[in-house]
């Protein structure tokens, strides 16, 4: 990548970069691959003069006639959207990572640039997860979603999701509720937004958060947009939540992705007879993904060692759970009716009856037999517990 | 241990064995190997005649007066119950790998003989699983224990539990209902049947199955014996699956045991906002145990390598879904509403003319596209699909 030495040269690359995502679909990796080896403005001067192989040329040759990258930066501008390229000081480093993955579906690379709505930079979103899944997610999944995204955000980390319907749009709101920084990655221009029903949820992203796309104004989503998006998701954060997914879903591409940049995947357990959670649990049987239950077992998952420390899930403990194994013998043969001697609580314990007399001594200190009435009962406290 | 030259010294054995059983807590270590050890008549005549280690003496000395094992057996032998021992043919080897797993909770080893109902001969049981969890389960447990019994039982499989309510009955019940074969492996003695609503459920076991206990008639379940319980219901199966299991339940005792057998135990997910699932949740994510979500995936994790082919759970396959990524981008850009000429849709997909039109053809013969009314159009299947 040549380094400007001037904002002529910054404006140039930028140019040169929205001509070739002009050119090129999303993710495409011969695209970002010519790219980090020649440059971007070699590159465009290579398909303008023939100079470019083969099967790219061809490519490029079909829309390369046609584009407008001034044109469209300024249209861009008035809307509110820039495209950001690597150059730019707002570039976020960890989105690089996508150099080294190889590619899935045919899609891959670090993008060429994005397009970016919302008055926070880039590199503002800081340590990020991305929570995904079904669009079609039942309640059980969206209201898992919110909580794990409230948790996350509460923690300081940004929320990435896809803006869809389902557990995006609940990832999404469960961190703005908490007041969080939560981004919106589209497979469409920015001038638009799907579902149109998004309209507002996508404005409140804008406000306080972002909403990033690969797509210049007025490209529509398609199926391989999908996937090239799904990259991005998966690159913005440091690990990806599943929360549902059907066996086939986009939200295991994702996944896959975060496989791929050797980042943490989690997967949300469900009930075994949802189809919402077969996706899922196929990811946790195959270990590909860790299994969490709760925002503060995914920032166990991805925190920096001893930053979140969990404990993990237990009952309150109760008196019997103080007391050894010989002592719970002890305790075991002290019947629930009538009182019984050290002779019989002995021999019922299968134990000397030194070490019984011992053993109910102490049980009496706690609390949990009395030796009244010529022998040894249970109290209230021993049959509560 | 001493092999029985006759009849004679096979019931002596018995009777020594019984002896200590009366004497000993079940799955006190010390028992099991010292029987091991010295055999169980030559134990049986050092405790008798104070040649015993101290701790161990006394604790066998309260109960050794009043042991009486030959009038035990008549009893038992008038209700149907036997008291099998390892000499015994019919005595299952895979109990045996008890010997070398570690104590947990102070209880361990082979059990001294079994207390068996039923005319089933114990090692008829063959291949086994444990199914285990919540006697409070919820109906998803229930269900979900009754239909993973079901399965491996029409697989070949015996299904091992602990005749308690939820998980327990249902998977006997699962197991029972397909006609297979189940063992219920109690904490107390067979003359009696714990919860007492559960006369029925071990009647039809006994019919069809077994049941099978370490405990002599007469003797009430305390803590400490379904501690012990629990090992032997590990120890009876290849591999163990909780259902349901709360944060501190029984069932994750077993799960235990069942690791130490080297055997690989199971879990079921539920919902992350189910109590009844949590313990389950923690053994999976610990990686104490394998996520499974049906018995065809139990068989898949305890089958013999080809035995049990399992495969992945899939959506139907779609037309789409055979495409080359080339071939749906070039789906892609054929637009829902008007027609549109080759070169539009090569401008689209961003690929040369001469692969868009080599793509339309081969979509055309997969009845994706047709060519109608002077340009290309999606079909009614690739709308649908």
């Amino acid at each position: 990548m040549v380094s400007p030495s001037s904002v002529d040269d910054l404006e140039a690359e930028r140019l040169a970069r929205l001509t070739l995502s002009l050119v090129f679909e999303p993710g495409d990796p011969r695209a970002a691959k010519l790219c980090a080896e020649v440059g971007a403005r070699e590159l465009v001067d290579r398909l303008r003069s023939d100079r470019a192989a083969a099967d790219i040329k061809t490519d490029a040759g079909t829309r390369l006639p046609y584009v407008q990258p001034e044109r469209d930066l300024e249209r861009a501008a008035v809307m509110g959207l820039r495209f950001v390229i690597p150059d730019d000081p707002e570039w976020p480093a960890w989105l690089d990572g996508l150099a080294a993955a190889p590619p899935l579906a045919e899609r891959g690379g670090v993008p060429l640039g994005l397009w970016v709505r919302g008055r926070r930079r880039l590199d503002e979103v800081g340590r990020a997860l991305a929570i995904v899944g079904s669009r079609a997610a039942t309640t059980y999944g969206t209201d898992t979603a919110a909580r794990i995204a409230g948790t996350v955000a509460q923690g300081g980390w940004s929320v990435i999701s896809g803006g869809a319907y389902g557990v995006d749009q609940a990832a999404h709101r469960g961190s703005m509720g908490v007041g969080g920084t939560t981004v919106a990655v589209m497979a469409h221009g920015l001038d638009r937004t799907y579902p149109a029903g998004h309209v507002d949820l996508v404005d409140a992203i804008a406000e306080r958060g972002l909403v990033v796309s690969e797509l210049a104004p007025g490209s529509a989503p398609t199926r391989i947009r999908f996937l090239a998006r799904n990259r991005l998701i998966a690159a913005f954060a440091q690990g990806s939540v599943v929360v549902e997914a059907k066996v086939r879903s986009g939200a295991l591409n994702t996944a896959n992705w975060t496989g791929r940049l050797h980042r943490p995947v989690m997967g949300v357990p469900g009930p075994v007879t949802s189809a919402f959670s077969a996706g899922v649990h196929a990811l946790l049987r195959t270990g590909a993904a860790t299994l969490v239950t709760s925002g503060e077992e995914v920032l166990e998952v991805v925190g920096r060692v001893g930053e979140h420390m969990l404990a993990e899930p237990r009952a309150p403990e109760r008196a019997r759970d103080r007391l050894t194994v010989r002592l719970q013998q002890v305790l075991d043969a002290v019947p629930i009716g009538r009182p019984t001697s050290t002779d019989g609580v002995a021999r019922t314990a299968g134990i000397g009856i030194v070490e019984a007399r011992r053993g109910l001594d102490k049980l009496e200190q706690h609390g949990l037999v009395s030796s009244a009435d010529g022998g040894w009962r249970l109290t209230d406290a021993a049959l509560t517990h």
